[in-house]
């Protein structure tokens, strides 16, 4: 790879429930080989992934869990719905494990941008069966990476990492190769999906409503799911 | 930004201690407009921040810590030396804070690459100084990251994240701006930073002898240094 070009897809219209989102982008993305980042919002949308607050009755431990959160009770219960396990709550945050087994503030519920102020918008159902919808519509040679944007442990801001991909490894295993001199290297798994994630990021631009970014440049190959980029909770630190 | 275009350094030769990686890299670089991310590595070597195993004396806690962590004595030795405190201990895996109060896989302290078997790299002493050398060679309206590539929690895989910034704010905050709508932003702080750094490891490929990517078509704006990206530990949930 010698050079890497990102490009948003022009001339996509606002997304709602039952648009036909991976025709639209599709019909979008330019020709040849590349890895199109599509922001989860869009697709949540796309799939109708929406809940109206007025119809969500918060339970006790939503509203304890709000109160501790200094958040919407009902928002509480949204998430607390798509959560396998709540890691931490503090005032302004909570860290939960979503069914997808992502750990992420807030189980990636999201009240911003939606269509009305009341309305959550939820992660896909299966964001691989999202992205690979996207890729059959891109055609052979073209991958899917769906990103959302994350804050992290120790480190202030947030950046884009992929919640599922489609037509690409998610992981760049360097096991068994070697370095200039031929020495092994001892950095050996990438994570591929979410560097490119992060890259489409810088271009998606919070205020740009531009959730679809074409990567040209990049060697794609094998295929792979979100689980790959799931730490086995037994192996992890800090849980 | 409507288009972003990322490209290797050409022409870099093996860098060593003493040698003038500004200069180096001003020489290599395109004219105009761009962010120069720059692997911590080439730069910890000029710098000659290099230390001989054969020449470290582990103490006990270095030994007990490498029985635990299954690693060289004297390696842990020199990780601790770089660290302010330890968080996690397992098999293979010492999780350091640093002097610079980054947190990472032994301090950032490498093996792989060195020139010899028996040499650990260390970090820059201070990577934002070392960032802003480079970038008073690079002239005005360039702006220079050292990057390193660390590991997360709950996510497999390794990306590159900044370690050291001159010429742009680290951190691109939206708050006070509003969505295509008019609606204010929820999402207000990413990582800019951090971002360049992980779409330039897509083109650093470890195997590849790519220690520098020149960045065309970024916003850059401000100044700032590491400290922006470092979360206050009194907020962290994950200590």
């Amino acid at each position: 790879m010698n050079e890497l070009r990102l490009r948003p897809l022009e001339g996509l219209p606002e997304i709602g429930p039952g648009d036909d989102l991976p025709g639209l982008l599709a019909a979008a993305a330019p020709p040849g080989p590349g890895v199109l980042v599509v922001a989860q919002k869009v697709v949540s949308k796309a799939e109708g992934r929406l809940v109206a607050l007025s119809a969500v009755e918060p339970s006790p431990r939503a509203r304890e869990l709000a109160a501790r959160a200094d958040k919407d009770p009902r928002h509480v219960q949204v998430v607390l719905d798509a959560s396998r396990s709540v890691l931490r709550v503090a005032p302004g945050v909570i860290i939960c494990e979503t069914h997808h087994g992502l750990i992420c503030a807030n189980a990636g519920v999201d009240m911003s941008n939606a269509p009305g102020d009341e309305v959550a918008v939820l992660l896909p159902v299966d964001p691989d069966a999202s992205a690979r919808r996207i890729r059959e519509r891109l055609g052979p040679g073209r991958a899917v990476v769906i990103s959302d944007t994350f804050g992290r442990p120790w480190r202030e801001g947030l950046v884009d990492v992929a919640i599922g991909v489609a037509g690409l490894a998610p992981l760049r295993d360097y096991a068994g190769e070697t370095d200039r001199r031929g020495r092994p290297l001892q950095v050996t798994v990438m994570a591929r999906a979410d560097q490119l994630a992060a890259a489409a990021g810088i271009l998606m631009e919070k205020n740009a409503g531009r959730p679809a970014i074409w990567i040209e440049g990049v060697d794609t190959f094998g295929d792979g799911s979100l689980a790959d980029l799931l730490r086995d909770p037994e192996r992890d630190l800090f849980r």
